[in-house]
């Protein structure tokens, strides 16, 4: 292997790069304004309410210590569709904002560092109940599901945008994470990059868990073809792409 | 903000690279040994049993949503140690093996790309029931402690290679993850490392949520001085480095 280029990417994974950055110049501390929370829409964007926390009805009851025991990459899903109550639930427990926005900054159920949360959730939808084929995005501030557009051919170009990897087409939603990392790069600047990836570790992890609590399933990916994906979603590849995906289907047999 | 330098680092987080790589000539596909799935200790090295699984006692039940909607960062921590058991608990959720090892590779409680856990969990033991204070180790293959070594002044010297935030100082435990690259880089060359650091992601969150179950608390730390962290465990800094920790302690109040 290459050691000089080996070496070089072991440096991202560092966080020696830390003393090399002048904080005072980051654009936080030169008064730039805080980037927005959440990627706006369009006035008459069309806007499906999601259901709240205290509205579950069908979430399943699951100890935590069990749902970790029992997580496992699942890649065979049955056609049963996720319900809507589902989706919110899996939205939420990914990257639902859990307190009041204060200061430009919003409190999300999982960690980020600097609570920058540089990411937008996109959803695949295939076969949701009463959704629409096509692709969304979630609306953490109002806890909102966005219909972005419809595609033709989606579970095929889905799957082509991930090397022929079958599970995206045969899922139930698919969720697909972009990085907007300007909004962590205004506080840290090239210590931004590291934390990103991260941080969309912690999202990860939660779908796994959340899963497991539905009698769902997920496989994430991080194997994908980079370029194909963003177009996919319509974002320009440069200040927002996708960092990992992940899709979710109701499975046979949770064991 | 330097252009260039941001778009190589925002590279980083992509996976263009993946359709630069030829991988019939990485390690792996070259039939090069597959690495250790655990860093190796002399055969006279001081090992602690940890409590398994099935002998936790102590352990409270918790549900995954409750745990998911009450985890915050918690920099607080009373003085109470954490018991073995608790140790044994967050070790296990966060690199537990849950199933045997076949063909090198290890199941763990936590997903890894290509199951490959590109991490070894060192433990700085300030206050822990019945422990001495020191560095150690996390065995996942046999769910033991190993006693790396003990340091003069400990405390104060963890809490200078975070750049003085006082947490570490104050935890019972603080658990430093180190990755060993060439594990994932033996089957992914250049694309091991944006999903090492999306890898750690995913146990430090696990880590958040089991801390939820024994009124524990942790706040994970991605700045830190990474040639202070690493002469601190006695590790090259090459072949294996930190990537994070987080510090955990007893809280006073859950909610």
């Amino acid at each position: 292997m290459d050691k000089d280029l080996i070496a070089q990417y072991r440096y991202f994974l560092k966080d020696s790069i830390r003393k090399e950055i002048d904080f005072s110049q980051t654009d936080q501390n030169r008064d730039i304004d805080i980037p927005p929370i959440e990627k706006p829409c369009r006035a008459d964007a069309m806007r499906i309410d999601l259901v709240k926390p205290d509205s579950w009805k069908t979430i399943g009851r699951i100890d935590l210590v069990t749902a970790i025991m029992n997580r496992k990459s699942r890649r065979a899903y049955t056609k049963e569709p996720l319900t809507l109550e589902e989706i919110s639930f899996l939205l939420w427990t990914t990257q639902g904002v859990r307190a009041d926005v204060m200061d430009g900054h919003a409190y999300r159920v999982v960690p980020s560092a600097g609570c920058r949360h540089a990411f937008e959730t996109y959803l695949v939808v295939l076969n949701g109940k009463g959704l629409d084929q096509g692709i969304y995005r979630y609306l953490p501030l109002s806890h909102q599901l966005l219909f972005e557009f419809s595609e033709e051919h989606l579970a095929r170009k889905i799957v082509n945008a991930v090397f022929r990897q079958p599970c995206p087409g045969n899922a139930s939603v698919t969720f697909i994470w972009a990085a907007i990392p300007y909004r962590m790069e205004w506080r840290y600047h090239l210590a931004a990059h590291k934390v990103i990836a991260i941080d969309i570790g912690h999202v990860c992890q939660n779908l796994y868990l959340a899963c497991e609590a539905i009698g769902a399933g997920t496989c994430a990916i991080a194997a994908y073809d980079q370029e194909a994906l963003d177009q996919l979603l319509r974002i320009d590849g440069k200040d927002e792409f996708v960092v990992y995906l992940s899709p979710v289907g109701k499975v046979r047999n949770l064991t």
